[in-house]
């Protein structure tokens, strides 16, 4: 992977100002529209059934995530991923709390069964729960490095044949043949909500751009985590209300120059 | 119009706090909510078909804002609306997204048919498509000055015999017989999202107020985009994040020396 | 009741990470979440009828709140609360703007009716209207001091054998037979939408710790507002836009050292 190349997709996505439509959380609406819009991209936000199919079709990608979700929204978060898959349109689905009660993680398997998801995103619990193996998981989220995430990344790919990024201390991403750790980030980021709903419409910014999966989704997690560095010692260092801001300031004043010297990623 | 007259109407509606009932977005409720009491509103956000007719008969402007559109909400929009215009109580319609979907579209035109709106305030694009004139504004769009967009007020104005505003880099207000252009304001403010449906409330706040229509409008317009030009250089500067929280400081701390003095308003 | 201990449930509250299961208004959903994870908790947010009752089952305390109330989240709330009651979670019911259309009123009342609330925290005009006094209220909302709230709290953890917060320039708390006055806080705090909403999450939090219901309350209060008159002197006086900003900071920076310092505790 072509470290010159991955801190250059950046500008590609701002000249394009991918459209990337949102069906997601009521918790994160605002914050995901800011991040986007400081990125360089244009959100949009609709779920009505009455328009989802219209919306999608308009849109460079499409960003599905469960963290408030209710029968209708999950309806109009079907239509929408068939309408992306027909007009071959990336799909990043976020299963915010897979696990967490039976009819989420239910979803969360319908969805997979019933669209062709481009990038599955989550933390190591909810991609463990998606694939029926939540017994292996509690040890990473108790602390444990990498193995673990590294094999559970690999596995959720094959089984459903996609590209899975799980986040956390570091962030795996895996089709299931090649696999890449992205070391940048701060721990700053889960003090604030959203932080992982935002990534994956970022992803999904940079898939709308950089038609190699595993590249785009490598650069959005780098480009995401030198932010959040940034965040840090620019003011960020004074609590999480301070550092969401300062987030969105990076998120802004980022260039490919900045991700270039700061990149932190190996194969594994 | 007298520009004393402009800069003092945000002292009265500081003394009334005017009730300003929205049914809005779900991306842009809190920053409305934040925004409005910044300035010296009281916003109320509340959709159930049971309650909006009351609420609206208690509020002193009606905000509708399509952001986020479904059946129900437009069930409620309409409801309220007509409850407004039974009580003499304006109505600001915010018709966001209009052309972007045929679903949109229709329920925008439809709103106008049902309801009697005080103020239509969209973008150039949005205006235009709601009087089916979508291609005269790519033009605009793409950076064009003045010209289209005073027509295209004028026009929207006369055909739905209303008052109209078009945002964008300057600002048009139209009843269809005369027409202002305001000069204030930041391109910063489309970093941030919802700063249109923000400033479609603050026009509701400031009609209920002032009851000559184009002077309310103007002098909303020109609080809005001063403030937004003093969140610039108080720390906007360092992004969008910044921008955003500044903004709010500014809209608190605005009062009519600052706006007399700023004030970039002419009729055309 | 003993200031140092009412100082140290912050520390076991952050050691447990209690899960605060909201049901909340789609205005505060960002600011609810963030401000628990600055606070040291976790939150949650989730409506759906096919889950709430387990997603509360599985948190410390469930927070249910109908800023933005409709028939669906109404019913997801009597479910979710039914099920609190069950395995003997504690549920903190806010009644935002009760009284102000009749339906939220009758929603208001209906839910104590139908769930044993733990606590119940609103405004004095609120929690008067939903015993029905709201003719005594009015001269408090205008603002005259103590005397009529506490009053108005006794009356109301009598009428509904609960304990109730009634916040203002001063917070009340009473279980109808003790009765407390905590003076911190800081009226910047009417400046932001979502702050009682936010309080009556961190009421939660600190109850799902503390089992003394009248100590974990007070405790609440008074951390909420030390981080909010701390805010003020931090930065929060340039406006409410850095004020939320900075209060979210102090949410996560304070301590027990500095609450036991600055607690304003009172029985009356």
């Amino acid at each position: 992977m072509n470290n010159q190349k991955i801190a250059e997709i950046l500008n590609e996505l701002r000249e394009r100002k991918s459209l990337i439509h949102n069906i997601t959380n009521e918790v994160v609406t605002n914050f995901t529209a800011n991040g986007l819009l400081s990125l360089g991209a244009a959100p949009v936000m609709a779920h009505a059934k009455e328009e989802v199919e219209d919306m999608t079709s308009n849109a460079q990608a499409l960003i599905l995530n469960i963290g408030t979700l209710d029968e209708n929204k999950v309806k109009s978060m079907v239509l929408a991923g068939k309408a992306a898959n027909e007009k071959g349109i990336p799909v990043v689905f976020d299963p915010v709390g897979a696990g967490a009660t039976p009819y989420r993680t239910k979803v969360a398997r319908n969805m997979m069964d019933k669209i062709a998801v481009t990038v599955l995103r989550g933390n190591a619990a909810e991609i463990s729960h998606m694939i029926g193996q939540q017994w292996e998981i509690r040890g990473v989220e108790a602390g444990e490095t990498g193995g673990n995430k590294v094999d559970l990344a690999k596995n959720a790919a094959k089984q459903f044949n996609t590209t899975v990024v799980i986040t956390g201390k570091e962030d795996v991403v895996s089709n299931g043949t090649s696999t890449y750790l992205v070391e940048n980030g701060h721990e700053m980021l889960s003090k604030i909500t959203g932080a992982g709903c935002l990534l994956s419409a970022v992803i999904g910014a940079f898939i709308s751009t950089e038609k190699d999966l595993l590249t785009g989704t490598v650069a959005a997690l780098a480009t995401y985590g030198i932010a959040a560095e940034r965040a840090m010692t620019r003011g960020g260092e004074k609590g999480p209300g301070s550092f969401q801001i300062e987030f969105l300031n990076q998120l802004n004043n980022i260039n490919s120059e900045i991700i270039a010297k700061h990149l932190l990623v190996k194969e594994v």
